[in-house]
């Protein structure tokens, strides 16, 4: 029986953190995949209005083998989620400074929690406006981002070292819940789910 | 720094799971709560056309008590999914026959999955149309249901007792991510994704 099973998982409670957002970029153009430093960023529920990454769906691409190339699918990445202390990490490991956010197509910098990337799906960040988002997941290495920091560094070869450098350091992409404006300063109350392991 | 603290991480790989879809419903007007059986469902990316929890967005209720009551929200609960083996052990547990899928709202039935609630967000479900549907997370407690329960037994005292005895047996929410037809007898590729405790 299914409850026989029950017993041996071990479910971690529900828990807070708290953060704060130190940073809020927007793509200038939809064909930019870099990202500029911006005032605030209005959430709404389709993404950040005139971003490349807003709206409920998207366009599939090589992280979705299982999709035909172009399909419209569900979005799950409105918004790119990075921190300080990662792109830091992402830096040293290139001899490099800091990775800068908007190299990399980053909306939020978010300063404050121990290895940001490990957040787990369903974790939930709120503003102080009441605007809302929920990680979807860690986001996947991309060519863009490679192509954009070898550009910026003048080293060819940190297209294929950057990917490497910043596995599981590379942020979070997530969809917003709730509306509203964020801007750098704002405190950030983070909840994550119960977790287990199935 | 950071990377110390990621080795103390352990990560669970992603994995494949096979299962039989068993089951299709929906709400036959979208005040409905309970739903019932369909020969097929057509997934599209705003939901299932026509069911009580199609479209991208909704309304917060009682379970966010975060938002406003009737703001507006990202949905991730489109999809209702459950088990037979865990209609089966709420049934069980309240001394009844398995509980119907309709009478909780389930749009799909799919049969074969141990503990299917405790499936993590994130996990992928695939059909053999193409339409695929990503968990949000495990379905809450819901006083519909069980005031749907109850007036099917005609036990009013069931609809406190089913949402105790449904903790964790009442399935999943999702959202649609690839559109498709599904219907009962297709086979469901399940993806579960990389997992570890944050």
């Amino acid at each position: 029986m299914t409850r026989d099973l029950l017993d041996h998982v071990v479910i971690h409670p529900a828990k807070r953190l708290t953060a704060k957002l130190i940073g809020t970029l927007s793509t200038l153009r939809t064909d930019d995949f870099e990202t500029e430093p911006v005032e605030q960023l209005n959430l709404a529920l389709e993404g950040i209005s005139g971003d490349r990454h807003a709206g409920f769906t998207r366009e599939a691409g090589a992280r979705e083998p299982w999709y035909r190339r172009g399909a419209k699918m569900r979005s799950g990445r409105q918004i790119s989620i990075v921190s300080p202390e990662e792109l830091w990490e992402i830096g040293y490991a290139l001899g490099l400074p800091p990775l800068e956010a908007g190299w990399i197509g980053a909306n939020l910098v978010v300063e404050g929690v121990a290895r940001l990337s490990f957040l787990p799906a369903g974790t939930r960040m709120f503003f102080p406006s009441g605007a809302s988002v929920v990680v979807e997941g860690q986001n996947a290495p991309c060519r863009h981002a490679g192509r954009a920091v070898a550009r910026h560094t003048e080293r060819p070869s940190d297209e294929i070292s950057f990917p490497k450098a910043a596995k599981r350091l590379r942020g979070l992409v997530a969809s917003v819940e709730h509306a509203g404006p964020v801007l750098p300063g704002d405190a950030v109350t983070i909840h994550l789910p119960e977790q287990w392991i199935y």
